[in-house]
């Protein structure tokens, strides 16, 4: 069960941006597998990729298409990762992008692939092909939602968010969709998201604006430390809306971009944490009085991944010796327990150190059996913060995980 | 249920080390959880503890104690940590060391304290001393075995072992114990383990003995990548035997010591992991042809900790995409996917970063059933390696950690 997270009720359209879903039979469930994207020419289209040294054949021929030639479509499939297969693998990948690109006219190399699932099993191109060739008619600037569900693995809940803002008296639109429940892990670009709005926005800003944004949100978010090697972001940037193209990062239209990009990651990646394997908690780690933002994270992946507090947070037990532990553990330089203080919400649990005088059992456990919890660390030797989000560590993480192929 | 481990047989006394153990009331199940080691004047004690900045109270004396004066007795409690209770926590842990002191007839820096159980509570002094006035007559050489099982917490099998060597036509007797089985990770001294020889040994000597066989054993196991509060290692050598002292690590009689000490310090480290909380599996994991090999260590520690992995193991699942994934994320420099391979066992399941044209699943699935499984990786870099020892990530594994406290 999900965490206070609702499917998406209106997932705007994004002129220029046509979607499809098909069921191609890749999964065994029967469910929806595949999607297709097709973006009007002229559409600016950044990426960021898994910095997983095993990456799938699809990270590794999207890099490389991004860098060749403006993009045009991309095909994503879930169900099957297409990692670990080699160079049948990559072969078929490879075959995939230029399907597409025959059905929509346009350069293979203007074919980004993306692939999420179960990892070293053969992609079945030939079902792949032929839901193409019957399927494309059905693309769509509304099918963002029906594309949100067909990339969905073990998630439960499809992922999506829409934003508007003026700029210039215009109406700006900024529509994102996400999919991701584990192998989740911060220090790389994301799972799968692909976001898009109407805006012209030129190119190299475009990625400086996704790499930022990336920074404060997927890349801040953590279930098992599990980099998976098929994360994937995409931001395009349709130029369909009739308001000037930005192109100075110094202007306050593009900070106002920028903030709306940075809210839509958010809201995505925060909703891939409470739809989390398994995931009975939503906690937002707040570390700050860092010496700097480096120590600050690390205090909070130490926090983060740590199965004894993850399973504390599953069991509502307000253990803060083991958050302590983990502090204690995380390796940062000049750290000096004394100064360490812990808040779950408003209440003060530890200070200085060691238990606060005014902490009682009762008050930790009423703290604690929130579904969302806010734990804030004062690590007492700067001005340095972060902030990372996270779930527990239950059964159910065990259970999904065990029985993943089976 | 412990992996293929059984209670110790037979515990060989260490003449001039005597022990005792108590049922103070400090665990609330009635079970034993206090016990006292006393050592003949003479003996050379060294020790190690836990690289946890949050170290507990009884970690920071005994480290202050062994470098004061030299060590006559040891104090031990189970079922409380004495972690994370400030002045309060300290100044018990000193009290108990006087009061010990003076029922021995030493001074209280001749004491050291070690506490192991449940972080932040306070420790019952009153207890302990009740306990201590009633029970020291029951000091005895022959109390290994019952002081195992003393400082047990959720440990399910009392952990030992006895070897015997000859030196110079005399048979020198080592004798070990440890507990632990959460909490539990290698950079860092150990949980606690207590090992007694009656042969003499200098002092340096004794300590470069005990860090070499520390680093091959105690800090190559992981469960969860906790590194606890609490974590001490004991070496003790009481000279009893007849027998020239060491005083030369470059004998042969240093090598045979050494190599018995080693071999009793593996076989508990690894007792620790055939008991770790939840266990179902028992696996050794091998890194071969590493750059260097803290490199080697980092890979088997990412493998390790994945609860991906761990969860893979739990399901006799042979998925081995995320025991690539893993290695992939592990971060080490200059590492090239396509140069490494994976076998369970003597079963080749990955060669040259994807999945071996003869492995087949049922083969791999008849490999991850057994209850103890080699997992070797070849990196294809160098010629440098290490071995770690890991547990698997079980439904135990999270009731044992939700219900700890409750």
């Amino acid at each position: 069960m999900a965490i206070n997270l609702e499917p998406p009720q209106e997932l705007l359209p994004i002129k220029g941006v046509k979607l499809a879903s098909f069921t191609a039979g890749i999964k065994g469930s029967g469910q929806p597998d595949l999607a297709v994207v097709v973006c009007d020419p002229g559409t600016e289209v950044v990426g960021v990729f898994t910095r997983n040294l095993f990456c799938a054949a699809p990270v590794q021929i999207s890099r490389k298409h991004l860098q060749k030639s403006p993009t045009r479509a991309l095909i994503i499939n879930s169900g099957n990762a297409n990692a670990g297969t080699g160079q049948v693998g990559f072969d078929a990948a490879v075959n995939s992008c230029q399907f597409l690109a025959s059905c929509v006219g346009c350069e293979p190399h203007a074919v980004l692939p993306f692939s999420t699932g179960v990892i070293g099993e053969r992609l079945p191109i030939d079902l792949i092909q032929q839901a193409l060739v019957d399927g494309l008619k059905d693309l769509d600037e509304n099918n963002w939602r029906s594309v949100a569900e067909a990339i969905m693995t073990t998630d439960t809940v499809p992922k999506g968010v829409s934003r508007q803002f003026v700029l210039n008296g215009k109406t700006v639109t900024v529509t994102g969709i996400a999919k991701g429940a584990g192998m989740i892990c911060p220090d790389m670009a994301t799972l799968l998201a692909f976001i898009a709005t109407d805006l012209s926005v030129e190119n190299k800003l475009l990625e400086a604006c996704l790499k930022s944004a990336i920074d404060k949100s997927f890349n801040r978010i953590t279930v098992d430390g599990d980099t998976s090697t098929n994360d994937s972001c995409i931001l395009m940037a349709t130029g369909t809306v009739d308001a000037p193209p930005l192109t100075d990062p110094e202007t306050k239209a593009y900070q106002i971009f920028s903030e709306a990009i940075g809210e839509v990651m958010i809201e995505l990646a925060t909703s891939v944490i409470r739809d989390a394997e398994g995931a009975t908690k939503f906690t937002t780690i707040d570390i700050f009085e860092g010496a700097t933002e480096t120590d600050c994270l690390q205090v909070a992946h130490t926090i983060a991944h740590s199965p004894l507090v993850k399973t504390a947070f599953f069991a509502s037990d307000p253990n803060w010796g083991r958050i302590l532990a983990a502090i204690g553990r995380s390796g940062i330089h000049g750290l000096d327990m004394s100064q360490v203080s812990i808040y779950l919400n408003e209440l003060c649990i530890v200070s200085q150190g060691a238990v606060d005088d005014e902490y009682t059992e009762q008050s930790g456990q009423q703290a604690m059996h929130a579904e969302e919890i806010d734990l804030t660390v004062n690590l007492g030797m700067g001005s340095a913060k972060t902030r990372v989000w996270t779930s527990d560590l239950s059964y159910d993480y065990v259970r999904i995980n065990a029985e993943y192929r089976t």
